[in-house]
């Protein structure tokens, strides 16, 4: 990596192998968001990216979940969902997703079969049995933290780098210690207690979107900055134009953080389906239960350009991310930052 | 000011005039605690702060509040609160503060009679004929933003500076717009999309508590820095020793937002009395009438050293702060940010 910026791996068909490319090729590190691929999927994903760069990027995948699969939160929550999916005429039956020990497994033998030099982790540390083995093919390991305890936890299992992530980022929390509200810090606070403590390299995530952050971000501690929403606006990500166009023109006080989209809480921009669902939220089914159930109506209702009734993950930083290519995104990174270092 | 290091004025006893003045002394911007005072302790405080130094220093005040006194919630409250006051021997029977229009009046008074010459405000923007009394006479007004929109406000009152108030922050929220909820937005995120959008220097407050933390935040566009809890552990503050003792020893993930001591929203340390008075969270009445139900259980709690049921506000960065003179946190603060511009 020539410059210290990643592009986070956002799961659900934000990242293309496009834009995956296109910031490994600026000098950047960019991510596939695998956390739901099946193993043909990710392999072309990973495939795919190879054509369009020489140069690493990673995987990131989603540590697998212990969750609780009783039927009464699942019907409960499945007839609540019905009128959505009347409305937009969702026909199949809902199925619940596996998203297991198999499907990671999976997914470890093609980061293996496919030779994938760096991968990253969310919603918890892997088993020592799969970090071993990710280890002896020297693997680069990153974790996800979002309190030094987590930090601490990551860099005694090996991990060769830790992403903080702060209270500002969009997408899902990656608490896996503490309860989520107890772990909402800012990315001010978080980074240099983070970098005070654990001797593995921080990368500082949450808020970030343009060279003043990155700046910042450094100075406070972190080796790199992960940046998710800064990238979800380019040309080059999965997402229908609607979402993107609501994230440039939102402000930081428009989003929220819900678990009524997954089961799992995560920062998105406050839309009709949040407002609907979240007095039931301490009844929904945990993550991946409930991500399942609102899956056909969140895909459906981007078919049918309905925001409303979509997951808009969104950090605090709405107001600085602009429309345009990857590529430009990086460039304008690199001569903030040049400036930056030239006016001090 | 030498430096562009502010320390906030905490109301409640927590600034001294050795506080303030220690700071001033040393190139940066002392602040009188001045919330809760009425117009003799001010006064008081001022010309004892002007003793100790030449250099200038602030004065923080609340704006009035408007508030439901509505006695139903108030006695319900009053009821939950006995046992503590009955453990703690108090026999006095509780009266509810006047905190009113015209204690700012007599506030404001001292502020010209004693010839303040920067006027600090909290909990929202003040009635435009006092600004432009206050203006007439030449004093800098510095308000207080949680969101962007609160920091257009406070310009287009014409505040001449604008503290942007982190999610990271002890104490009470700033927020006068929406509600804190929506507001709670982080310093990385908040300081460029204000910095962006307003004209008038920009203040960055939450989670800052040594030299990394400043100039991240000159990075990120604000002027100069404002910190609160790197303070209250300073030898010069007035609050007892075990509490500053609590700081020190907790961790970034050991403060909630809480109604429960004021009726307004404060981040402090988790403690007993939040966890026994969370769940009437909702019923309790508006700040500050809950602040005046509270206070004999606060300071009594304070005499008996007995921390679990005082307010510990305190910002997400515990384990940045030390105990130690205001003056070497000054000192230290300095150093690091030379040793930091070296670097880069």
């Amino acid at each position: 990596m020539k410059y210290p910026i990643i592009q986070a791996g956002m799961a659900g068909g934000v990242t293309t192998p496009k834009l995956v490319a296109a910031v490994s090729n600026e000098g950047g590190l960019g991510s596939i968001g695998a956390g739901y691929m099946d193993a043909a999927q990710l392999r072309r994903h990973i495939q795919e990216v190879k054509k369009l760069t020489k140069n690493p990027f990673a995987v990131n995948l989603f540590t697998p979940p212990v969750y609780d699969a009783s039927k009464d939160k699942i019907e409960k929550t499945n007839s609540r969902l019905q009128p959505f999916r009347d409305h937009l005429h969702i026909s199949e039956t809902t199925k619940i997703d596996k998203l297991t020990d198999s499907l990671f497994l999976e997914q470890i033998e093609v980061i293996f079969e496919e030779e994938v030099s760096i991968c990253s982790f969310t919603f918890g540390i892997p088993s020592v049995e799969i970090i071993q083995r990710l280890k002896s093919r020297d693997i680069i390991l990153i974790g996800t933290a979002t309190t030094v305890e987590e930090a601490i936890a990551n860099e005694n299992n090996d991990m060769d780098m830790v992403v903080m992530q702060g209270s500002e980022a969009g997408g899902h929390r990656g608490s896996f210690i503490k309860p989520f509200e107890d772990s909402m810090i800012g990315t001010m606070a978080l980074v240099p207690q983070a970098s005070d403590v654990v001797t593995i390299p921080v990368i500082a995530a949450g808020g970030i979107a343009e060279g003043r952050g990155l700046v910042a971000a450094l100075v406070l501690g972190a080796q790199a900055v992960q940046m998710g929403t800064a990238f979800v606006t380019s040309l080059e990500s999965g997402v229908i134009d609607a979402y993107k166009e609501a994230i440039v023109n939102s402000h930081e006080d428009q989003t929220v953080v819900t678990s009524v989209f997954s089961g799992k809480p995560a920062r998105g921009i406050q839309n009709e389906f949040i407002s609907k669902m979240m007095d039931y939220e301490d009844e929904l089914p945990e993550y991946p239960l409930q991500n399942s159930l609102t899956k056909s109506i969140r895909s459906e209702a981007a078919k049918q350009n309905i925001t409303e009734w979509m997951s808009l993950w969104c950090g605090q930083s709405p107001r600085l991310t602009k429309r345009q290519s990857a590529r430009q995104t990086m460039l304008e990174l690199i001569t903030q930052v040049e400036g930056l270092v030239k006016r001090s």
